[in-house]
């Protein structure tokens, strides 16, 4: 019943090594659930990774974003690119959200071998998803993936948190969602390396094309890069040449240059952080215990105990 | 200079308590940089707080929180309650972002000693934000302010953490920007126990009052409460008197009920975990350093070190 058990670390890291389908999504579910197993795992493979070219792809429910990932996954693999996908999003076709007609249509890669699919839950810990779609990129890294797609929904901000785990950003629009210039503005804007107007063929899809542009305009110039529009039609397989030719621009255009190794390595500051952080907090609540928290909020509430008291004992505690 | 360390602490509480302005304004700032002296400041003037009510008041740039902050406060003097005023929103003429007329506009209450206003900085620490609004607001029920007033953009992670900090809250609206109503879908509804529609006189208000009420149809009851809608016109002070009825409405309803102590006490959880949080991370942060955090981040990113192994060194130093 629990394979992982019955197959040694060591074994168990060279099968993912070897790309074996049963022993990476093993993997991946150990690492969504932090099993003690998947740590030893992640550190026999880590030196075996950094291979791979990670790309989010970010837009709301609806945009196409599974389309374009489906479109793209056939452009890697004319080229015998070995691809990777792993859906964030709870309304993507792979995580089982959307109608029986997607779920279909995105079987197309389902019988290559060289293409890995995985949905990862978006239940879990404060802040987990990241580092649990971290850790499963690193495993399909490990598992010889020349490119991972990261599909997400780009909302909230554990959403926003994995969009900036990837090598290259793609954020997703589509005509007609005047929020959406909205959320281009408050957060989403500043993630994005590559925009894409999708169901560009849409009525009225040339106004909000530009209305993009103007915006874009205004995007703080990053390291020299400004982000392009590729304007695509996903499910008529529209413009993702295209998209594929400023992903490869937006690569080769960081892939010498200190910048890409600059953003690596911000990028492990904050999984670093994010990781202690989730860390320290468990034990926190180990120690401190849910039942007292909440006697400790009602003594509070009353009066009885004032808040940095009740603070700092927890923190002696939690350090001793 | 530094006159905090002229007065002790147990002096500078009563005089606190006495609602002497300036030392109501150090103590403020006192909390603001996190000074060791607040602290004890806090928990001797803890037990006299719990009598002040707290209203928020959440709204985008330009929908007109502060003139409806200023009548508001002008009802309350009318009843003869006295009135403090913590301003959070960078844009507010509060703050200092606005132009000059409203400035000025905002100076009516300026002559009066039992209205206090004070801005916040948005600077600052992690999560800070939300306590360092927390604890001035204990410093004003302290001193003695029978309504405090919390001004707040309410976009953002920790501009909706200080306005759940609030007894009851107030969400502004205004006419004739759609990608609100996606705003009040998003997140706010969850936080508001009133709407305001305000420039409810704007071409087109009524369609969208209609939109704002067919939303709130589909707000979840929280105990009984359907956030109701009050179309105000607050440069023409309409309608506020009928928003203060309602914030009285909300507060009396869970004045008595269990409601109000579930709510508070849910709030000191919150602000437990969240200054937990933030003293653990200090700590990790002392104990680690940021020469230290680059260092092993360049480490990683070049496959020297594996993740996990770092996180584990480091969660040992700091939890011995």
């Amino acid at each position: 019943m629990n394979l992982r058990m019955d197959v040694p670390v060591e074994k168990w890291a060279e099968q993912v090594r070897a790309g074996d389908i049963g022993a990476i999504s093993r993997a991946i579910s150990a690492v969504e659930s932090r099993s003690p197993a998947s740590e030893k795992l992640l550190q026999i493979l880590f030196p075996a990774t950094g291979n791979a070219y990670q790309i989010g792809i970010t837009g709301a429910p609806g945009t196409g974003k599974s389309t374009l990932v489906d479109c793209l996954t056939g452009l890697y693999r004319d080229e015998k690119q070995t691809v990777g996908i792993l859906a964030v999003d709870p309304s993507s076709p792979f995580t089982g959200g959307a109608i029986l007609g997607d779920r279909v249509r995105m079987q197309s890669h389902a019988a290559d071998p060289e293409v890995y699919v995985r949905s990862i839950a978006t239940r879990g810990h404060l802040g987990g998803l990241a580092e649990a779609v971290g850790d499963a990129a690193l495993l399909l890294d490990a598992a010889g993936k020349d490119i991972i797609l990261i599909e997400t929904v780009g909302v909230g901000q554990s959403e926003v948190d994995v969009a900036r785990l990837a090598d290259c950003n793609v954020v997703v629009l589509m005509p007609g969602q005047g929020d959406q210039i909205q959320n281009l503005k408050a957060g989403v804007m500043e993630i994005g390396d590559i925009f894409v107007l999708n169901k560009s063929d849409y009525e009225g899809a040339a106004h909000y094309e530009q209305q993009i542009r103007a915006t874009l305009e205004l995007a703080p110039d990053r390291n020299g890069w400004k982000p392009p529009l590729v304007c695509t039609v996903a499910t008529e397989n529209k413009g993702i040449e295209d998209l594929k030719r400023n992903i490869n621009i937006f690569r080769e255009r960081f892939s010498d240059a200190p910048g890409r190794e600059l953003r690596e390595i911000g990028r492990w500051k904050e999984r670093i952080l994010r990781a202690l952080q989730a860390r320290l907090m468990e034990r926190a609540m180990h120690v401190l215990g849910a039942n007292e928290l909440d006697a400790l909020a009602v003594e509070i509430a009353a009066r009885k105990k004032d808040p940095s008291s009740a603070i700092d004992e927890i923190i002696a505690r939690v350090l001793p």
